[in-house]
């Protein structure tokens, strides 16, 4: 029941020259759908990655970062089992993967690099991703089906396209994405690959992935838990136009933003139990720093997050929100809260014109945006989060059983 | 459907010598049931109170703590109305109670506080009020009707009383408090009232009400959300035994920091939905604030509470939640966990001699023990949190209408 998101349409994916993307059934977790994909990549692509901040992060983050300089060749990942709370036996788990895709490829394992999503805490099944290994490897899948192939909870594939216009010519970037669950991204999201073909160095390409980053998987929240696996990699394939001109790298980085703000929003209109789409902006604080603050406040908050679900202005849960958003010097009595166009709260209390009916047509609609004004500075800050359902709580009370 | 929390027995709580009690039907938000309560003092008492951190805090917040230092003779507590995200027009509300108070006793209207919870940013029905007030100023009630007469989405009065000898004599501690949402005092819980009939100084009484917080009403969380109303208020009527000795002092804050650990753990066995009572003990860190900051890291996420909803060792979600707690420097290859006496993880991975069945029967019980043990350092902290169920989404979801 994901909010105003259609599965995408095959046609509209574009294929990324230099690329090859290849699709098994493993049977990880469970028998008959497709939960291993493997992403080839032709000799002289550059890749950037940001990956979780959380201390517990999984084996297989670890062994991607390390193997993050070596040229790679491959990104396998696979999904049932997010090889997450493993130890050292998870990082060795991971290594035989990368080792058996290497042996295929003809490759170093550094030039393979891991990634799973799944239930934290159990063994990597690793004979099952090996067997299936040469089926991904042979298959020739679409971007639409890789999407599928990573999916956990997700309730619908995420992937989008976009081509951009440089000075040497057209470039491509496709991305996919997936996470419904534990999201509260940190530097990354939970995993999300866009690949372009215009070609870019590494050095340029490590500063866009934090910039598309802090743009869009950084900007959402479902629940306020950042994933163990959180990962999102950057991948320049250079087999169409070069982007080293500064005026290109804009124009290419404004086009990944496109896209991964496409994927970061449909992590969220997919959110577990979602039946809102809601964007919280806040403007006219002092610094970007405390707007997020204060949005973030406003979207972890299980009493604005419930009272969303019920299409219910409780405004008093907003601005209780606002007030425990620690933000030093903070006048309520300053504070302007719109939801869309409706004005309901000016000055710290009730507007004078509220009527709560328009109020509630607001947000009984499936998408709409709580605009907070502190009235202090000149900066602004917008985030993207889901409501709180009673099937966030059924989907998660229920997950391993 | 409270924890293990039956509704107190009236005979087992104490009247305190100078402290009178009556309640009444003010009908401020529903027909029919006590929602004004005044607790008269004789004059002597001394008080010190603890008020919430929030920067939306309410009108009567700002009032109590301007009133604090007159020498207080009532304090009036109405439910059904907050009196929050009300502005100026609130804080003149809050006041007009006052009055009214003060003229029916004959004393200043800075000698009353005003203290108000349930819906925020309507306005205070402020004739309501005053038109219950004589009969609550005629009425004799005990401690039980009190706690009954400040509940909001309580489902059992929470009202507890402990003897404490003294050199001079014994002494009485009586304290009440409501909360069932909407929990994550800070400094202070969302309506508490404890009073005792020793002789403290105004001085030795603050230093006690803080003390007395940080042990108890500080330690619990239901959902991470800080009222704008909070509010702890420790009354001494010195009509009973001297407490200035200090080793009086000391057993007296050793009383009361019972009866408010009791008030405290009473408001997470009644939070809304909770199905389970949850101890987050976390042991071994370098600091005090580094083991709370983990504990409610795990008592705040909305994954780690579904699963404790579900009797769910879903092991990945707790240390997923330890490794966001922003601990600098943390080892997760050190960390241990026990469910009650369960050993779950050892050193990062799951224990060697794990069986899921033996959490999943610990994680079964009605309350039980989270132990993290993070290996390095001497400093402890324990905090009390609920389970999050369907019902906590069906009480804040249905909270209004």
């Amino acid at each position: 029941m994901a909010v105003n998101l259609p599965p995408p349409d095959p046609a509209s994916l574009l294929p990324v020259r230099g690329v090859e993307l290849g699709v098994a059934v493993a049977g990880i977790r469970k028998p008959g759908r497709p939960d291993l994909m493997v992403m080839r990549l032709a000799p002289g692509c550059t890749l950037a990655g940001v990956f979780t901040r959380n201390r517990f992060c999984a084996a297989p983050v670890i062994v991607a970062k390390r193997h993050l300089r070596r040229g790679a060749r491959a990104l396998v990942v696979n999904t049932g089992n997010a090889n997450a709370g493993t130890g050292d036996e998870g990082v060795k788990r991971a290594l035989e993967v990368c080792r058996a895709v290497a042996q295929h490829l003809g490759c170093d394992p550094r030039q393979v690099l891991p990634f799973s999503t799944g239930v934290i805490m159990e063994p990597l099944p690793v004979e099952r991703i090996t067997a299936a290994l040469p089926q991904a490897l042979r298959d020739h899948s679409d971007w639409a089906a890789a999407a599928q192939a990573i999916m956990t909870t997700d309730t619908v594939p995420k992937a989008f396209s976009q081509k951009v216009r440089l000075s040497a010519g057209e470039a491509t970037v496709t991305g996919i994405a997936k996470g419904a669950g534990m999201i509260r991204p940190d530097m990354a999201t939970m995993l999300a690959f866009v690949c372009t073909d215009a070609k870019v160095a590494g050095k340029a390409l490590d500063e866009m992935v934090r910039e598309v980053a802090d743009a869009s998987f950084n900007c959402i929240t479902v629940d306020g838990d950042t994933s163990t696996n959180d990962s999102f990699m950057l991948v320049a394939t250079g087999q169409g136009p070069d982007a080293s001109r500064r005026e290109d790298r804009r124009r290419l980085a404004q086009c990944v933003v496109d896209v991964a703000q496409r994927l970061a929003q449909a992590i969220v209109r997919d959110g577990e139990g979602a039946t809102k789409f809601v964007t919280v902006r806040v403007e006219r604080g002092r610094t970007a720093a405390e707007c997020r603050r204060v949005a973030y406040a406003i979207a972890h908050s299980p009493l604005v997050k419930t009272a969303l679900f019920a299409s219910d202005p409780n405004l008093g849960r907003i601005l209780a929100a606002v007030g425990n958003a620690g933000v030093a010097g903070l006048d309520p009595g300053k504070v302007d809260l719109l939801i869309d166009a409706v004005r309901v709260v000016q000055a710290g209390a009730r507007h004078a014109g509220y009527e709560e009916h328009e109020a509630i047509a607001a947000m009984s609609k499936p998408e709409f945006t709580l605009c907070v004004v502190l009235n202090r500075g000149t900066a602004a800050a917008t985030i993207w989060t889901c409501d709180l359902s009673f099937d966030y709580v059924k989907i998660n009370a229920e997950y391993r059983t």
